[in-house]
């Protein structure tokens, strides 16, 4: 199909934007759009430009036979931190309390615009490790993982806790769950992740770690290793952990009398700000 | 930030993108990109046209004060029903059957492209129906709700098959569990449905339609109804369901002594086809 310049460039924008880190060569839109490929060219210097300065994301461009261009999506310091502040007054709200002292995350986890704000945070925290697969645990964190699967456009694995016939063969480990010490078990079909693989680990909340480490122990049976973990929220009253971790909120007090929650930003967050103000 | 009419022009249509049916004000844009609300209005018919001859989507203009636009993503039939041949050469591989005859379907369901496609699909399909939230049962229907949900711009809401304490008070039903008529429990947390909304209901596999039928007795349960139900794929082998639904595929024989699955494509394409012939 023949478009305009500016019609073209509506349309490389968009199909750069559902297909990130994927190395789009321009010959595949100079046959799609029936244009030159040095038009093509001139339309992505423009598109690099615009996305840059919006902080949207970067366009790399790999020269020479096979090569293309690959967009890497971003966020902007200052989105991030509105974002972060959205969802750490979110949080603070006291009807978010739950007898037992749990609080009530699911709202926040099932919002479309939220979950894909917060799926771009966290890959660009880890926008400098090579990553094959994001990895969770079942339920809470699947949205999780799928948003941050979408922008780094890699599969996501799903650890469940009981057995399900439909998941075919499965390896299975010992884990300490919740802050008691009770051991359960945690399950992955064999055919989910392939050895080798550099995973990154998100889950919602951590508490005990323990089902952290239990993914972490996962991944040593699948020949694969741990590229990071990222954490919707932690719990800081629990002792540092035997894992390095990222966290966008961090829950200093939960005090179920007051039905009060204190909620500070996390270290996603203090440390990437650290690094500006270096 | 002053941009360039291109540049704005690609930060406006990835803003459209990433923020599908929520209308945006012209005001908006103009104070963003510091331009005028007339160029912006002249941007708005580029990004239209270049929108719609693709087929990514429609761009609805509402006029007056507290107007501005909505996108809603759209999806090719060319392009929808190449995706579809696509899944249901990849069901009809041999090395998915299981023992019991049963399905392997997380790899699918776990590739981020997949499922953004998938969830255009699906949201396309249901485009005249007013929906307020889409819902699923944990775990294998969440990235499917998820990817539907991400187009729709609805939350989703995770019925869970099991109790948890961080989900607050929740409401239960019974339901026949699988082919057998074994009767079980489903469970929704009160606070993630509010009363008189409209829900799609997905799920990743309809055999016997009793998980199905007991989502839609929990909608009951809200004082919500029935906007549709969509499913990745159907066992034609059942009997047609008290409920209606489209299919991305259709099961037609599963022979696991002859490690043999046929799959057609289901009445998501067949439908829309007949549509384009009438």
């Amino acid at each position: 199909m023949k478009l305009r310049r500016s019609e073209r460039m509506v349309v490389i924008s968009n199909y750069l934007i559902n297909h990130p880190y994927e190395l789009t060569g321009l010959n595949t839109f100079a046959s799609k759009y029936q244009t030159a490929k040095s038009s093509i060219s001139e339309d992505i210097v423009i598109i690099k430009r615009a996305f840059e300065e919006m902080e949207v994301g970067h366009i790399e461009t790999i020269t020479g036979a096979g090569g293309g261009v690959i967009f890497k999506p971003s966020i902007s310091q200052e989105e991030s931190l509105q974002i972060g502040e959205e969802l750490r007054e979110q949080l603070s709200a006291s009807d978010r309390i739950l007898p037992g002292g749990y609080i009530y995350l699911s709202d926040l986890l099932s919002n479309p615009i939220l979950l894909k704000s917060i799926g771009r945070i966290i890959a660009k925290t880890f926008q400098d490790e090579p990553i094959d697969a994001v990895m969770t645990v079942a339920t809470k964190g699947v949205p999780l993982a799928n948003a941050v699967a979408n922008v780094l456009n890699v599969p996501f694995v799903i650890v469940r806790r009981d057995l399900k016939i439909t998941e075919g063969s499965t390896v299975s480990v010992n884990y300490a769950s919740g802050s008691s010490s009770r051991i359960e078990k945690m399950f992955l079909s064999k055919r989910s992740l392939p050895a080798g693989s550099r995973v990154l680990i998100v889950d919602d909340f951590l508490k005990g770690g323990g089902t952290i480490r239990g993914m972490i122990s996962l991944l040593d049976e699948f020949d694969s290793s741990l590229a990071g973990v990222a954490v919707f929220a932690d719990n800081a009253q629990v002792k540092r952990e035997a894992f390095d971790y990222r966290s966008l909120l961090r829950v200093t007090k939960i005090d179920v009398d007051a039905m009060r929650v204190d909620v500070e930003l996390g270290n996603i967050f203090t440390e990437s700000m650290n690094e500006v103000t270096e």
